[in-house]
């Protein structure tokens, strides 16, 4: 698919910083590509990006409008197609990361075909794929797991793709969530995949390649969580992973959205992880800890990964407080 | 949805007798339901059940038209429409196990609409379910897990539920797959079902029940299936397992259609399986293995059976050769 940008990110009438988390993590990791962002008067969300009307984002060569917040109540309000019907008038396509599809609103799906613009409803894949061959592809590969979800596995990917880049390394962040779909211009919302292809739609996603390149693929969910192991477990054997990072959060009082359901050993939760990974590549291993430690003090944090570090044995490092160096220092060769 | 019974089988024009298979499946376990098979003229399958016209199936009390047949090419073709058309003005429902949806045929489902016909298309989820609550649910539930794809693990929960049922005690197959949704009147194609919500739908599929009541789930898949292992492991987590039957067919050179895959090893996969039962529900324990020894000959399968049962110290039988009474007589009081 690959969404073009530069972007500019429409925030509707958000009603709170977090409900336009989506966007602020596109505006934090491409700074570069979202030149403004568009508020309707209700608004209480603010990227610090410059205020643009849809004339202006025009004249600065915006090529993209990005849908990166939660609407209210789930529906598309008609000041929002009164926006979208602009953008499209003026050059835009429309990528939206709602859970329902602007392509299903027929005033603008209609217009958008008229003009050839694209519509890109990243939360449902809009191709289909492949049950997964197992089949050992050319190039390497890092997933990130957890022991929970959002325990920061995206940011741990961009972390590395950044640390990586720098040093001059050939790599690409892969995603497989909205957020991470805006910030790479393209991937799969795996979790929306039909369940015999998710495997598959990773082997679709990270395809062959260059025996030194890295694909740095974004996990998703946790082996060890009750609702969506089932697209974690996927995930794992689909990357065919060379290196794994386990990302944790270590304040968590119990399983995201499953209150009877405490974190995993931190331990038990690697070995479980490598050894999937096992099924689809022998040589997997796990190169490191990423430690979301932003509900401790600085001291505290610092112990922790201290003492996490000399139990795993493994580097183990906050991404946030300290980058991902001593995690790409790891990496097998 | 509880496709109504009693049904007549359609064959179209199976090649052989391989391509009727999920037919056979349901003739074999519910000879009751089964009145009568429909043939085309150039059909090479037989389940040994009364040929009938449609006229003669009406007049037999049919409710049902059942497709439970590969269809050449993939492609509906304008022979088997007319019976379907005919069908429907004959006041028969439609069930479906094709990978096109008769759904999709805009005049067989004008047609069933106008006449007050379901048509079910089982291999397609027709209801959206919720992410897996992970919450206890009262009553017992087993569930067939297995090595690789197509080892009998419906055959297995089948057989469990006969025996059970005639030991008097509360019990229902729940299906997860096409053939066995015919065969149980209703069901989930789990493998269909979107990748986030594949614990949820075997949460819906097995509800709370009396304390006393067991649900014999049909598993899917492996763990240990480079292509299908995160089916499996969501409706693992989904059924709140009490009880796990391992199935396995000794015989096999390599994973269903993964040629560079080796079967896993019996007893790490009986650990791995139960292990992520226990996550939801602790009590899981696996009672028994259920062995397909179908390539084997007599003596050679009762010798493996013997030796099976004591390596793994579990309950082992073949439910074809030998039934499942052994595997009954250790399920959790």
């Amino acid at each position: 698919m690959t969404i073009e940008h530069p972007y500019l990110m429409f925030l509707g009438d958000a009603a709170d910083q977090l409900a336009a988390k989506t966007a602020a993590g596109v505006a934090h990791w491409r700074p570069e590509w979202c030149l403004g962002q568009f508020r309707l008067p209700d608004c209480h969300a603010d990227l610090g990006l410059p205020d643009m009307t849809l004339e202006e984002a025009q004249q600065a060569g915006v090529k993209t409008l990005i849908l990166g917040v939660a609407n209210r109540g789930g529906v598309i309000s008609e000041s929002w197609i009164a926006v979208l019907d602009e953008a499209l008038d003026r050059g835009f396509d429309i990528a939206s990361g709602l859970h329902n599809k602007v392509a299903d609103i027929p005033a603008i799906a209609d217009k958008a075909a008229g003009l050839g613009r694209q519509i890109f409803d990243v939360r449902h894949p809009n191709r289909s794929f492949d049950v997964a061959s197992g089949k050992k592809r050319s190039g390497k590969r890092l997933l990130t797991v957890g022991t929970d979800c959002s325990v920061g596995k995206m940011y741990a990917s961009l972390a590395l793709e950044k640390e990586m880049r720098a040093r001059g390394m050939p790599a690409d962040f892969r995603a497989t969530g909205q957020t991470g779909i805006f910030i790479a211009g393209d991937g799969i919302s795996v979790d929306a995949v039909v369940a015999d292809f998710i495997s598959g739609s990773v082997e679709w996603l990270a395809p062959e390649n260059e025996p030194e390149h890295w694909d740095l693929i974004e996990g998703q969910g946790s082996l060890f969580h009750a609702s969506f192991a089932g697209v974690t477990m996927g995930l794992i054997h689909g990357s065919q992973p060379d290196a794994l990072v386990m990302c944790h959060e270590p304040t968590r009082p119990h399983m995201r959205g499953l209150p009877d359901y405490k974190l995993p050993d931190l331990e038990l939760c690697i070995s479980r992880n490598v050894e999937a990974a096992r099924l689809t590549n022998p040589n997997a291993t796990c190169i490191g800890v990423a430690i979301n430690t932003a509900a401790m003090g600085e001291e505290e944090a610092l112990a922790y990964l201290k003492e996490t570090e000399r139990a795993l044995g493994l580097p183990t490092q906050d991404p946030v407080r300290q980058g991902v160096d001593r995690l790409v220092d790891n990496l097998p060769a």
